[in-house]
Order: structure tokens, then C-alpha cells, then sequence
């Protein structure tokens, strides 16, 4: 076996955490009967860059069963839990590379390794990725590039990586076809607002035990991961503040009775930052000095680049470790400000990513794409591009889910299906 | 001047409550300089039908303002402001036929007349229609079917109108442009939530003075305005049920911590209950018995079909008036349910429509669709269809808002530009 | 009859609107029926100085309904409703002294006119006050003296009027009983938070039609009814600023999630201002110049003084109408500021005051302490002094609340009651 | 060193957490500094039985450095943290017994070294008690009773605890005088409500990863502990049940939006039950069988008595290790529940208890009463009896946690003071 992660011994930890996680994931479980069963993925070869959490081992383990042949790597050296990944390769037998804390040059040699597992295999096996962040599609559009002909396809489950593979596209150079998970709407109004939403909190709460209630907490970035995390906040007790460089989100945050303010008005009011905004920078060298002695700094992002940490290294008199997953950075003007996570995405390095419950409706959303992708291959005929998950899936993701929950709606009757589709004038009521 | 309005005399009241809106409303106020200045709307006829109140009166003067001639009709005759539709005759001049409570009959003729004026004019006039509902949209695909050649485009503020019109499009009739200002972002995000959010509340409130705290509501829909209202009940201290048929809405009611049941059960749940789903027959004979003694029923849809009064009159064993704007219906079983506005847009008929800061940017778009459909028409380029606002005037609306609000946001550094353009892998930071 | 009423042909509107009021009130309604059958309230006079609402007819029509001979006149002169003072005069025949808008002479007098008739009547007969802000408690201590011997005993509804009959006892004049009515957790755990939080939001709203999201409203005051202010404020959609002079308070709005300043700041950042703080000129002179143009005024604190009325008519150079109940005072450098209802209660002036549902506990309250007097008034026994409504009569009312609601909760066991009244130390579980 | 702790060489760890705690404790490091500089305390010996966390640390340490000689013992076998227990006993040498997981047996004998402890020293110092749940006022008025007359008096910290020592006083065995630190505004306001309220949503989370948004949470008990978890899990996202047994409570639960239930009805709908009443068996055999598969079970009142945990394991038909903190039980119906910490305090036991940032009031509180007891004793004049925090000193904290915090608040004018202390009518603004 090829893997390399840290302990194999920690195979029962993780098989029993990814048990629980399991009997969250109702709707990912019953789909994975439904694809084993229509023989879609039988042989595939799939390559799964992801965070190395329970869920990731629930959809894994779909998808072997319903066939496919998976390696596994991560997508965040800190987000790896190391029972998982030793649960993935001892109890499935996969090639798993991912060791908690890695550093970025074995990080980048465990895509390496996970391509090369990827190309192993009989020479006309379909081969396809399961992506977040596109580290496996950027790797392939560069330096793996001879492999790229061999795959038919990719899913993406971030904006972060949507944002790369929409630029590769811009440029002409996709390619294969990408289905954007992400987009999905059971992926995004889910996953990312309450999820994310929540393990935010979770994360600091771990990393600090600080007092949400009364404090102010900013807030960088007002999509859905951002709005997920300013409500919460908010429902805590804090005080939210919300920095926006879009004008329909930022005037949505004012209206949802949050108040906005850029981030150098900002950078002086807060106790907690958090950043969530797929881009870099968002608190920068000019803004640390500006903040109060005691705030904290956490990012949600997907890349350890929207604080610059960097920066903040370079300005620091001193640093040191306050407690687990906290450092402490003395500024010159004798401020100490606090680094979560070394500004990786805190939810998943000081807590445990998003809940089952969401990640049920992400991969379930990954492995019907997964399996679309499958089948179109096979017909010969997705071109290069980013496609949407086809809405009925995604509709039919909600309904399984609402069923699961025991949750009953209403449903359209005669008359009313007739009127949504009528442009005559409606008689209304006679006085 | 051929207007028909109930009484000239209430005029200098309407003047002055329009005065007290157009405080509120700078960013319409201000787009209305610079359209003047352009000049497109110059000797351009614009048939008007919306509710008749305040705002619309800044929106109507604006379009005067920047050159063209007006003729207004009411799109709901509960919602007419008596005073402001004198205050338009009166003090602009204008043709206006709306009355306060006119009967459907004498409301029907009221868009023949207001067509009518629209027609008349120089021939070769551009003739465009700002549509509440899309009547007059549908009376020049119906009755005035002759008049629609000279139309120039149509722009449509309601997702019931919307409906109307694409089903128009879908079955090939549609024989103009027309812009859907309901579903730029400026519009939807703003006045369907937090205007009918918080109209739909003081609706209900002057028409019963009902305490919220602690009572039961029950929703019905949740799209934008579904979602204002049980936003807002829930933060006046009612505990909300939402009823939906479709499931991604539904999930997310769920998520945002509301019950979600089918409407048979929720029936028998509620103290209040509010329509806004742009169906018809959402709540219907066999909900009505269901209910508790003292249920308040209340529409925010745009018809008054989305509860079914004529069921609930055939039902009824006696019916009476309450209060204003409340009618007591006695049922077979001996509970009495109380209608709110004879089941009109509660927040329109009892109260007086959604605020002047939120109508602002509605009308902003109004104003830049007109403009926009006006100067497309003398290019002579505009198919049959349904256009979205330009994303770019939608922004521009929010970010003259903030400004107007007073409310700074970031922009993009050359770098940050630079990122979300690029897929290679980001150098992330070296531990 | 000696009513002095506006017209006493509203008599049947607010007959109507009263039935409308009773049936949201069926805890008082019983304990109607109880206190009658029991026959305490037999030939007592009871002067009730009181908004006259409809929910103040429904205490009065009860307690007559139990034996006793009511006068009434009203507790403010903007809170009136014309149709209820006919109809209490011209249906049930008792004299009323009550003009909406009468001013503060008339006002006077008919307190004057009020403690005249309750004097009235047999000379032995059991004399009773029902107070709202105890201005017949002040009048029986000074100018009507004379007659102070001859009263039983008081109840007050307001926490500024007790604050007044507590000096009063501090001063050692307090000449009789008072029942602190206002003190009741039936009271003002639901009356001050529940009511008055949302007929100042109804208020506000039916005066302005402003929009409640994305404004700033600085709450002055963080009691019972600033807490229930502020919260629904903040439901819908606005940042809330709160003024406080007591510490706990201040902490407790600010870890609530509110921003906490000194009004000398706040003033600069409200869009509206609320006060409710039972003290006078927390908005005074200084404060309105830093005021932002267009800023809003309204007071929910018992009397006229909470904003400095009279300094802010000093300080314009111009006062006009602007709408009904909304008064533009031009200042010195040239901004717009708008007072609510003339600085008085803007719940009860411009809104219905609070909902019958929750006035159904406030007077139940009212109606047990008014009981309760009378009968230690036959015994001889109680002592001038200030006491709580009894605790037991508190619970009862709540619980048949609950019950009129249809709302279950738990009992004790058997072994929960010997528990609580345990100091053993439990025998925890055996890991 | 007499200690018994799990492991010495875990000092340092716990020392740094204590300092990360310190820094946000400013208001009791402060007082400190003015407890030690008056002396009160020197030669003082003090028995502390609280949960061993990073703020207790902190808080032996200001009654260390103010000249008192501590002894410290666990409250709670699953809060220890070990770590702090080393910091204690070896970088401040005192006598610790606390070993996180201890069985009961052992803890109690730890109750009884920690009063072996205090005993000794000079026969004549002050020895006072610092209580957590009252085990070691229990124990002197129990098995050490010898011990009791040279102790001058207690402080305690909960509402578990004060309910034992008002039995003890209610029978007339009360020994000493008693500071009830729990009911202090300072303390139950802000510890139990935002401090409880976080750490039971932190606990839960970390103990299960479940998501919170679209759960049902049943709370039960509506305290001051239950409100801060209700509308915190309602900020998560959760719809929330609360039960109660008191009617003032539940109603205004209604009021806030919850739905009440009794606890036999709420049983068959919650996802997670979480308990906070002070009293025993609040969820019990009949309980278990109506609960949906899944359900999870946690507690957050003071005993491990609020869930039956002992007829739960009865019930059982299997029981195993889910994850850590999280044991399954098999029910006879097949349906499976989570126990969450073994029903212990489960933010004490899966979290770290309340945030540094409350208890710094909690244990100003402590400091003080301590200082209190401590003077009034060398006086000789505290009769046996229940004691508040004298109300200045309450609002002392609170001013200095706001100006701690930056945050500024009002000061009452003269005239203001005036008005609050007259009785006579205002005079109210003339229109």
C-alpha cells in the first residue's frame, strides 16, 4: 500500500468517528445505493483532493462501493485527520497522502502522488476528480499536464476554485469539462452558510473559549459563508460588523441591521476578525497596527492568504505560542494581536469542518456529479467547460433531505400548476 | 383634464406626504437629474399602473421631470392613496384614474382609460408602459391588441407579473421588450423583503393591533417577501411556521430555524396567517375549517387569490365587519376567522405600502429601464423579450445608496484584482 | 350624566372596538366573573385615571360588571380615543372626563372634575384610585387633600408613577396603601417589554412609514420597556444603540449585542431616538444640534419631558407639520429634525396602545389589586405604604394565561419537591 | 505538599492557559491589587471547592497574592483540568485534590482532605469557604461538623447550591453566615446566562460536531442558565422547545418566541435535550422510550441529577463509546440516544467552562464577599443567615467591566436627580 499518513494504528479512532458521521448522511448513503446499483462508476479511477474528515470518508466509501476505484489527498495540511486518513487506508485499503501539518513541499508532493496513483491503473480506465480549491485541475493544467487527455472530468466544491478554473477557462486553456459543485444550491445555501457558519464558530470557540457575547466581531466578505458566520456571531451576542468591496451585498448586510464600514474604520473596532472572502489581503500590513491590544484574527477562507500572514511575521517584534492553534504577535507599538490557525481555515483546523448533516447534501451533490460525468464520458460528448449541477438533481438532493428530517411541504395543485402558466387576466374576488 | 379620482380638494395633503417620501428617496431623485440632462425621456408617453401612493408619486414626477408624459392608473384598487392621486391630477396635471376602493368593473375600465391617453399624442410618440402586475401588459396582448405595435417596451415590478409575461413569451405572444425590474438584485434583495417584510407587519398591526409576542404565524412562501415577513415576525416575537412546495426554499426554512409544514397542518396552528407565494388557492376550502376560533387570515401576493375568499364566503354561515380593514366570517363549525383587506395586499391596503427608502431603489430601476428602453427603441434594436436591469446600472443603484445612506465600502487593491483573475496556485504562506 | 366627552355618537365604533379588545382578554373576563360572584367590589367607587383605550373599557365594563361605580378620565391627552370615552359614557353610562388632544388646563380639570364625582355618592361608601403615572395619587395629596381620608387605597400601572408615590413615601406624606400594580411580573414582564415594545415600533411606523432596516435607532433607557424596544428593533432590521445611567443595565445591553454610548454620541449616529427611561430631558438642548439631518424623535416614557420639547422649541428657527403626528423643527444650522406625537407617548398617540393580549394581564393585575384592597379595607388593616401585587395572584394569572393560550408545562413530582427542599448532598450517579 | 493532581509535569501548560484566562479578567485582577493593599485577607485560610479551571486559577491567585493561604478542591469530578490542577499545587504551592475523571468515591474523599486542610494551620485564623454547588457547606454541617464553628462564613457560587443552603437555613441548622455570590446581578445576569449559554452550545459542539441550524433543541428550565442557551441555539439556527414548571417563566418563554411544551410531549421532538433547572430527574424513564432515534442528551444544571441517568442505564438494553464524551444507549424500541459527559455539566466536561471573560465578574463577586465575610468577621457581628453582595459593590463591578471594556455610559444631571426624588406633577410641555 502507497499511503503516507501518520499512524495506521488510528484506524479504529477514525472508523468509529466516521460511523457517526455516517448516520448523519442520509441522503448520500441512499444515493450510493442508487449509483452502485446502475453500475456507473465501475472501474472509474477517481482522484479526491479534499479535507480529510469524516464525511470525506462517508462519500469515499460511496463511492467505492458503488464501484470506483479512489485516491485520496488533502486539501489543507491542517484540516487532515489523522485517524481518518489512517481509517481510509488501512480499512478501505486506498492510497491515502495526508498527514496532518505537512508542510507545503510535502503538500504539494502529495498531489504528485496522488496524480501519479491516478494514472496508475489499466491505460483506458475513466478517470475523474473530485476537487476543492483545484489543486488536482491546476496541477494538471501545469506541470501534470501529460496526464490531462486521460480524464474526463472534474467537480469543484469552492468558490476559491471555482474563481481558478473560471480564469483557466477566461484564458482558453480548460481542459476537460468541470461540474461546479459548489453552485449547487443544496451545496451553497447549506454548506457554506451553515456550515461554515457554524464550524467558524466552533473553531474559535475551541482555539480561545473568548466570550462571543459583547464583544465585536468583523467580518470580511458577505457571501454565503459570510453571511453564515455574521448571523451567528450575531445570535452569540457579538456585536457584527461587515466589510464588503461589493455594493448589493454590502447594502444586503445594512439591511440585515449589521453595520458596514471598510476595513481600515474597521481593523480598530474589532475583538475578533474573521475572514471569508476567496480573495487575498483582506487584512493587510497597514490594518494590524490600527488594532486593538487582545484582537484575534481567524480566517475561513479557503487559502491562508486573506490575512496576510506574511506581512504580520514581518511586522512582529515577537511571536510566540499563547495556546493551542493561538499565537501571539507583538507589534511595535507593544499591541499583541492573536493568529488563529496560522490563518488557515479555522473551522477545520481547530475544530472538525462542517457538520454530516450539510456535508450529506456537498457530497451527495459530488457524487451525482461524479456519476454525471461518468455517464457522459462514456457517451463521448462534454466539452471543456464549467457546467451547473443539473437543477434536478439538485432539487432532488433537497426533497431526499427534507424527507430524511421527517419535514412535510406542500405540493402544487391542478389549478395552481395551470395558473403559474397562465398570462390571462385572474378574475379576482367581487367586492 | 380627463382624470377620475375621488376628490381634487385632498391635493396640498397628498403634496405634502409626497414631499415627506421624496426625502427618502435621493438615489431616484438624483438619476432623475442626470436622464433629465440625457434627455432620452424627451416627448416619450408612459403609461403608469401601480399602486397610486407617495412614492410612486416621486417616480411619476421624476419621469415629468426628465420630459415625459404621464398617465397613471392604480395596479390594486385597495392601495390608491386618494390624496396623492389629487395631488398628481391636480398638481402635475396629469391624467390619473384611481380610485379608492373602485369596484373590479370600474378598475377594469380605468386601464382602458389610462390606454387610451396612452395612445393618444403624437402618433409617431414613443409609447412605453411601466407595468404593477402586468395589466396593462396583458390588455395590449388581449382588448388593445391594435395599440401594441406602437408600444415601444414595457417594464414589469412584480414576480406575479413576471409569471404572466413569461408565460406570454412561452407560448410565443409577447409583442415587446420588457425589462424585469423585479429581478434586479436592487429591487428583490430590497423591496420583496424588507418592504413587504415590514409593510405586510404594519399591515397587520394597524388593521388589528394583534400582539405578535408569542403568537403563531404561519407563512406562506418563502421567496423574498415570504422571507421578510417571518424575519420580521420572528424578531417582533412570534414564533413563525413557513408552508412551501418547493423543497431547496423549504430546506432552507428549515435551516434558518423555522418549522416547515404542509398548510393542512399548519392550519390548525396559526393565530395569523400570511399569503405571499404569487399562487393562487394557497390557502382553500378544506384549510378553513381547520382553523382555530380567532384565526386572522392576510395576503402579501399580488392578487387577492392567493387566499380563497370566494371559498371562504360560500363557507361562511355569517359575515360581518370587525374592525376597518377586518371582516368576521362565521364558520359552519362556530369558529369565526377574521380577513384581513378582503384578502388585498394587507400591507397596501391597511398600511401605506412599502417605505420611501426601499422604493427608492425600485423606482431608481424603474427610472434607468424606462431610459434604457427608450433609448434602445430609437436604435430601433429591441427584440420581443424578457431583459434583465444591466448589471451594471443595478450595481450603480447600491452604490449610490450607500452613499447616499452614508456607508463606506473597500475596494479592490491592484493585487486583489490581480488574484481573482489568476488560476496558478497561490503561494501560500511557509510555515 | 356628566361626561365631558368629544361626541357621543362614536359611541357604537367604540363599542365595536371594544367586543374587538375583549376577546384577546379572557383572563380578566373570568376573573370578572370570580371577583362578582364574591361581591367585594359591591357599591365601592373606583376612580380610574387611565389611557382611554378599548382595553381600559374592558377593565372598567369588568369592574362595574363586579358592583363597583366607576368614573374615569384619561392619563394622557393624546391617547384618547374619542369612541371609547362615548362609548363608555353613552353604553354603560358613566361619567367620562376624557378629549383627545384637550390641553394640559383641560387636562387638569378633569382630573379636578374626576376626584369630584368620585367623592360623590354615599358618604361611607369604600373609595378606591386606580392610577396610570398616579396623577389622582399627586391631586389627593395636594390641592384635593380634603378628600384623601376618604380613600381606601390606590393602585398604580407605571413605573414613573411609582417612582412619584415612593418619594412620596420617603417623605413620610403617603396617606394610603398603594398596590404597586406596575411591579407585578404579569406586568412588566409583559406589558412594559411585550406591549409597549411594540406599539412604540406600530407608533413609529404608522407615523413615518420609515423603514426600521438598515436604520440606526438609539434606545434611551434599557428597563423593561427599552429591552423591549430594542429588541424589536433589532427584529426588524436595525442597528440598535443603547443609553443607559445604571451600570448593570448597560452590561447587560451591551453583551445582548448592543452597542452601548453615551447619548452625547449616539446623538450624531440615530436615524430614530427612543426614550423610555421614567426621566426627564434625556434628549436636551446640547444634543439636537449634533443630530443628523432628518433625524426622528419619539418618547414611550410616561410623561412629555423625556425629550426637552420645550428647549427644542427654544432652539428652532422654524416648526411645521410634516405629517400627521410628525412635527419638522428646522434648526440653527440648517438640519431637519422630526418629533413623534408632540414628545408623548408614541404608542398610545399615534398607535392603539399595547395589544388587549397582553393589557388582558396588566388589568387582570388591576383588577386583583383593586379586589384585594377593598377587602383589607373592610378588615381595617392595611397601613399607608406601598406593597406588591401578591405573588400567588401573579402566578395565578399567568397560569390561566397559559391556559387561555393552550400552552401545557410540567409539574413537579413528588420527589422534585422533596429535592428542592433538600440540603443532603444528592447521590450523584455511580460512573 | 500534601496535593493529590493527575500529573505535576502539565504545570507549564496550565500556567499559560491561566495567563491567556488572566488577560481577560481585568475586573478581579484590579480589585485584587485593592483587597491586598487594604489587608483584610492576610493570614486568612480558605477552602476552595470549584470547578479547577484556568479562571478558578486566576482567582486563587488574587486571593493568594491579597495575603490568603487557599486549599483547593473539584466541584466536579469532569472539569478538572488537570494542567490548572498542576499550575496550582506546584508553581503556587498549595494543596490541590483534583483529578479530572476521579470516580465519586474519591471525590468525596477529596472534599474531606480539602477540610482536613483547612483545619490546620494556627488554631485561630479566619477560616472561610468558597462553594460550588455547596459540597463543602454540606460536608461542615454534615460529617465535619467539628470543624464548623471555627469556619467564619461562606460565599456561594450557584443556584444548585443556594437551594441546599436556604433547605439549610429553612430547618434552622444554618451555621454560619453565607454570601449568595450566585444571585448577585453581576453574577447570574452575565455567568449564568451568556457564560452558561455559550458553554453548553460549545460543549455540545464539541462533543458531537452536529449541526445546530434546522434542529430541535428541547431546553428545560427557563432560568437564567436556560434563557442564555435558548436564544443562543435559536442563533445557531435551531428551533427551540423550552420546558418549564414555573408559569411566569414559561409565559414569558411564549413571549420570546419559544414554543413551551411539557417536557412528556417535547420528549418525541428534540434532536438534542439539554436540561438546566436545578432540580432532579427532569427527563426520566418514561422520557427515554418517546425519543426519536438519535437523540442527544446533555446537561447543563449543576448535578448529573437532571437527566436519570441511573434509570437510563437501567433501561438500556446496550450501552457503548460513540465518540469521545458521547455514549450510545440501545433502548428496548431500538432507538438509540447520546448521552452527552455522562449528563455532567456538559460545558465543563466536553468544554472549558465559562469564558474567562464573565467569570472575571463572577469571581470579583467571590473576592469581595470574601473581603466582606473576612472584615465582618474580625468585628464579630454576622449572625448565620443568607447574605446578598451589598448592591454597591455589584454595581462597583459592573461600572468597572464597562471601563474595562471602552465602553461609556450616562451620568444623571442635577435636575434629573431632582426629578426621581420629587413627587409633585410635572410640569408637562405646553402645546
Amino acid at each position: 500500500m502507497p499511503s503516507e499518513i501518520r499512524d495506521p494504528s488510528l484506524a479504529p479512532q477514525g472508523r468509529a468517528r466516521t460511523a457517526w458521521a455516517r448516520r448523519q448522511m442520509p441522503v448520500l448513503t441512499d444515493l450510493a445505493e442508487t449509483v452502485a446499483s446502475k453500475g456507473t462508476l465501475r472501474g472509474v479511477r477517481v482522484a479526491v483532493c479534499a479535507h480529510v474528515t469524516t464525511e470525506t470518508a462517508v462519500l469515499v466509501a460511496a463511492m467505492r462501493a458503488a464501484g470506483a476505484e479512489a485516491v485520496v489527498c488533502a486539501s489543507n495540511p491542517l484540516s487532515t485527520q489523522d485517524d481518518v486518513a489512517a481509517h481510509l487506508a488501512v480499512d478501505l485499503g486506498l492510497p491515502v497522502f495526508a498527514i496532518r501539518g505537512e508542510d507545503a513541499a510535502q503538500c504539494a508532493r502529495h498531489v504528485d502522488r496522488c496524480l501519479e496513483e491516478l494514472a496508475a491503473g489499466a491505460p483506458a480506465a475513466l478517470r475523474l476528480i473530485v476537487d476543492d480549491g483545484a489543486d488536482l485541475s491546476a496541477a494538471l493544467h501545469g506541470p501534470h499536464r501529460a496526464l490531462l487527455p486521460s480524464v474526463a472530468g472534474a467537480t469543484e466544491e469552492t468558490t476559491t476554485g471555482l474563481i481558478r478554473l473560471r480564469a483557466l477557462l477566461a484564458e482558453g486553456l480548460l481542459g476537460f469539462p468541470v461540474v461546479a459543485v459548489n453552485d449547487a444550491r443544496t451545496k451553497r445555501f447549506f454548506d457554506n452558510r451553515h456550515g461554515t457558519g457554524q464550524n467558524t464558530i466552533d473553531g474559535v470557540l475551541r482555539a480561545t473559549n473568548m466570550l462571543l457575547a459583547g464583544s465585536r466581531v468583523v467580518v470580511c466578505g458577505y457571501g454565503w459563508c459570510g453571511r453564515g458566520i455574521a448571523a451567528r456571531a450575531r445570535g452569540m451576542g457579538a456585536q457584527v460588523t461587515v466589510c464588503e468591496v461589493a455594493p448589493i451585498p454590502a447594502l444586503e448586510a445594512v439591511m440585515d441591521g449589521f453595520e458596514v464600514l471598510p476595513i481600515e474604520q474597521a481593523a480598530a473596532r474589532g475583538d475578533l476578525f474573521v475572514t471569508a472572502t476567496g480573495n487575498r489581503d483582506v487584512i493587510r500590513r497597514e490594518h494590524f497596527p490600527l488594532m486593538k491590544d487582545g484582537a484575534i484574527l481567524a480566517n475561513s477562507g479557503h487559502f491562508d492568504l486573506e490575512i496576510d500572514v506574511a506581512a504580520l511575521r514581518g511586522l512582529a517584534v515577537a511571536r510566540r505560542p499563547a495556546r493551542e492553534h493561538v499565537e501571539e504577535y507583538e507589534l511595535p507599538n507593544g499591541r499583541r494581536v492573536y493568529l488563529l490557525a496560522e490563518g488557515r481555515l479555522v473551522g477545520q483546523a481547530a475544530a472538525e469542518a462542517s457538520p454530516a448533516a450539510v456535508m450529506d447534501m456537498s457530497f451527495a451533490n459530488q457524487l451525482l456529479a461524479v456519476d454525471y460525468l461518468a455517464a457522459r464520458a462514456r457517451g463521448g460528448r462534454l466539452a471543456p467547460g464549467i457546467y451547473p449541477v443539473p437543477p434536478e438533481l439538485d432539487e432532488e438532493i433537497a426533497r431526499r433531505k427534507l424527507a430524511a428530517m421527517g419535514v412535510g411541504i406542500d405540493r402544487l395543485t391542478v389549478e395552481q400548476e395551470r395558473y403559474l402558466g397562465s398570462w390571462q387576466m385572474p378574475e379576482t374576488v367581487a367586492v
